[in-house]
């Protein structure tokens, strides 16, 4: 998040879930702070602690602790339908994290880096830090276009290609099974490592999960995270790749210092696994979500009706297109009615979507979305 | 550590503190689990999860939140003896990971990074995964020699000084105050940036402290780590610098995409600081570190009067040369006897130190570090 969000969260948060704020900020891709499960943590504390008399605390196993790995080999397996290996798993302090190890491991300054455009700000920021090329290719409603891709691939080598598979930011589309198919099949001919960055996955308004993009194979590497489903704040993620990627981070100077990327929220977490409250945790999410979705679209629809975007099926985004309008202008006036959002051309090193905003539904009420696309109107008039 | 460290941990924990183990793993630069303040812990996580309802489990503060930097820099100013703005501080997820962030951001491979020989042995690591080059310059016993550093980088530019100042890694080696200052004017002459990884400084056995190697100076920037002081697990350090560098790391990917690089642990940890407990628990740990020291050279004197070393005067380790002995050779047959340490050539790129060895008198009794010297001495034999 941007230091503008964290600015309004300060300042906002105790407002923001009530009655409408000053500021309804859209743009921050965050979950509302008083749904975050708080009395879970507190007692996954409180069993870790009285429970565990020493090794919590000291330097503890590079790839995450095996309870914390099986207790997450389990969840995902029965969340995503597939078979997960713990020892295929690497315990991370978030998808970020995991995504910068992989920058540093496995890039140099000018490789490139193919990405679903338009793509997560914050992966550009990071391809960005490690000085990599980024080529953009462009997708539709099933996502990246594999033609496109074997063309760009055809022009020049790529190491990366990273795709955030389902529910995308900040687009919101989902690959669909034959996409996912051809682009697997695109990138493993060039030998590009495709780079999975699947943290909406698990919630699909609808249940249905998608499976994570070529589990298992050769040449693929998933990241996940607790941030979007459980807390943010806990920076747990995982790693999910072959033995040698797996085994080559685990050798890194920045793992082997610290033995354990996070070894203190990573128990939590697993504590809070291993209670059986996440099934209904993550229905409670999905079903609250798809309100606030719905909730959105319908105030778009009925107050916007000339803004055009795809009703979303999952995740925290609507990507929405204003025709003739120049998003980083609205933005400005809305800021002044009490509305933020994040202009399109966050999500490109180009000059496209430069019409679209990305709204974030996950952190307010139906009730007070519709307030703010009521303040977007007023901007827009 | 090394995975042999995990495996020899994983399988002697129970076995470490009371009678002499199998092993005796004077490799691992580990405190004794045992010894880890888990009660802190437990109050700590029960205050933080009591009273915090929200924030915590969201999104944070890049930099960590305010009250952990205002906790920390209180800590630090009574410990230290300096002044400490909270502005100038970011929390970090360990030493480990501000080491990674500076290579990240402010080096690209085939820079120089210059190194006071021996040293840390996995940051040699780190500015490997960062494809630098590191130029080795030795020293005495007041630290890294600012005349050879001076021709070092006379003879080519270096982007980073990579210094463990105080009781060092593997040398224990505190540099002297004329020394510090000899080798920051060369740095700063130089353009040179100088990394200051200061995570022993804080075990003087005296207790008397030695200020942090040139406190915010520009062209400084001071890591430090609550893995040595008070437990690894936490994964909580810091980063003390120039407010532009700092920036610059709130600006990365990794940063902007967490928000926050570690808030629970450095909540728990806070809440450890505002206790009041550290002052009691550093004093228990240097006299424990003072005993365990004396028990190590004690043994050492009587039971291999031919090894040279000088007697540490805090921190985790003896650095001891066994004359006209292949550290490497040494340590293959003590293994078979029960005891393992670092090779010296782990603390080089170069060819030097081959007689030497790390010993670490951190994680054992007094009676059983003289048994592990035993050991060894079956072991020279």
């Amino acid at each position: 998040m941007a230091r503008s969000d964290t600015e309004a969260r300060s300042g906002l948060e105790a407002a923001s879930d009530s009655a409408a704020p000053a500021l309804i900020d859209l743009a921050a891709g965050h979950p509302e702070s008083a749904a975050l499960p708080v009395d879970l943590f507190r007692a996954a504390a409180a069993a870790v602690f009285a429970r565990d008399r020493s090794s919590i605390l000291n330097y503890g196993a590079e790839r995450g602790e095996g309870a914390s790995r099986r207790a997450l080999a389990t969840f995902l397996a029965a969340e995503h339908g597939v078979e997960v290996d713990p020892e295929r798993l690497f315990v991370t302090a978030g998808a970020s994290v995991g995504l910068d190890l992989l920058c540093t491991l496995f890039t140099s300054p000018g490789d490139t880096v193919v990405v679903a455009a338009p793509t997560y700000h914050l992966a550009l920021r990071t391809f960005a830090d490690h000085g990599l090329e980024v080529v953009e290719v462009e997708g539709d409603r099933e996502g990246i276009d594999a033609r496109a891709l074997r063309s760009a691939l055809a022009a020049g080598p790529a190491k990366l290609l990273y795709l955030v598979p389902s529910f995308a930011n900040p687009s919101g589309v989902t690959m669909s099974p034959e996409r996912r198919l051809d682009v697997l099949e695109v990138a493993r001919a060039h030998g590009t490592t495709v780079v999975a960055d699947d943290v909406y996955a698990l919630l699909a308004f609808d249940g249905a999960t998608p499976a994570p993009l070529g589990w298992g194979r050769e040449g693929v590497v998933n990241l996940g995270s607790f941030s979007k489903i459980l807390a943010p704040g806990a920076r747990v993620g995982w790693i999910h790749a072959q033995p040698d990627v797996l085994d080559a981070i685990e050798a890194s100077g920045l793992v082997q210092g610290g033995g354990g990327l996070n070894p203190i929220p990573a128990a939590l977490v697993a504590e809070v696994l291993a209670s059986g409250a996440m099934p209904a945790h993550l229905r409670a999410l999905r079903s609250t979500y798809a309100d606030r979705a719905r909730g959105l679209v319908a105030a778009l629809e009925r107050t916007l009706p000339d803004v055009r975007f795809l009703a979303p099926t999952g995740g925290y985004f609507v990507w929405a297109r204003f025709p003739g309008r120049d998003a980083r202008s609205l933005l400005a006036r809305a800021h002044g009615l009490g509305v933020a959002f994040q202009p399109g051309d966050r999500f490109t090193l180009g000059d496209r979507w430069r019409e679209y905003a990305r709204l974030s539904f996950s952190r307010y009420p139906a009730s007070v979305l519709a307030e703010g696309v009521s303040r977007l109107r007023r901007a827009v008039d």
